[in-house]
């Protein structure tokens, strides 16, 4: 019944994530009463995503010709300070900072269960290779930017006993009062944390 | 801070009804991490919306070569039977019953306020020429096939009066228990339409 393009439409967006079959066919149709000329548009913008690579050490996407990203291949960068992070968006947050100059690791979406997948596992491997090889065994500091619930928690748990050896230190992102908020509402974990930290 | 090819996406597919930038943005870096193969998959199947054409009575999308679609086209068809649908899927959905053997007028979402946009005047407008002129003047019925809610019954009541000369009758879908519903779970509404349309 329905006409072959949005089927077939429907079927490849269904594939990605967050998006179900029935916004996939909705957004067909959508997109089939559009211009020729913004149709080419949404093509053409799929398409330069082609063009991006991963980088070959911290597994960032980036626009270059070389192996590595920009971070990656700055000099003026700490080698031996490393952040690993779940998602691409948050090396932007934690960038915009400009309060860290080490490298990133991107190991993406952690399972609840604290397992980690095939991918992650073989991103761990690469990079206690990398201290192993290019930082004598021990990196300085090792950063477990991981989001503070109850499962980043476990993850970073599990992530820190497995790179103990590999570290000097391992921290995680500290915790507290979000700046703007109020003492009022924040949770009892949350004013807990912030009394322990005060400076 | 984006590479250039996420930030286009991102702007692009964020147009798009139902999508946000956010969604969008990890939309971008998860098609970035696929195969080029898989990446111009998607980019072909949006091309190939763009072969679609809007069936110049009944404002469906088709693939077709002709200006009318598979069911403006088809001869056994009732012209003088027309439902009104706001949604492509809510014609889909219809045709799957093998109930109806007229047309429909596609109009697209209805606003909780009831006022017709311009593009959706315009198809009235359509409709009323059709009637006009091969109709006679007067259809046999017209079916708001609009969902029964309290914002649909408000656009209906209004598409009711403005049409109300150009039909015989003008009807809408019946009420009443869903099949496989129980009584028990029924609401007052559904439930006193149930009674008054018992047969």
């Amino acid at each position: 019944m329905l006409p072959d393009p949005i089927k077939k439409f429907a079927a490849a967006f269904a594939q990605l994530p967050s998006i179900g079959l029935r916004q996939a066919t909705r957004l067909a149709f959508h997109i089939a009463s559009l211009s020729k000329a913004q149709i080419r548009e949404l093509a053409d913008a799929i398409t330069a995503l082609g063009t991006l690579t991963t980088c070959t050490r911290c597994f960032r996407t980036h626009l270059g010709s070389g192996d590595l990203c920009a971070i990656c291949s700055d000099p003026t960068r700490n080698t031996g300070l490393i952040a690993i992070v779940e998602k691409e968006t948050d090396i932007i947050s934690l960038e915009k900072t400009r309060k860290f100059n080490g490298w990133y690791l991107l190991l993406g979406e952690l399972h609840k269960s604290g397992e980690l997948e095939h991918e992650q596992k073989l991103r761990i491997e690469h990079l206690k290779k990398f201290i192993a090889k290019e930082l004598g065994g021990k990196a300085t500091e090792i950063i477990l930017a991981i989001n503070p619930t109850v499962y980043g928690d476990l993850n970073a748990a599990l992530l820190k006993k497995d790179l103990e050896p590999l570290a000097q230190t391992i921290t995680r992102l500290g915790r507290g009062i979000p700046t703007g908020g109020e003492i009022e509402f924040a949770d009892e974990d949350t004013l807990g944390e912030a009394i322990e930290r005060r400076k």
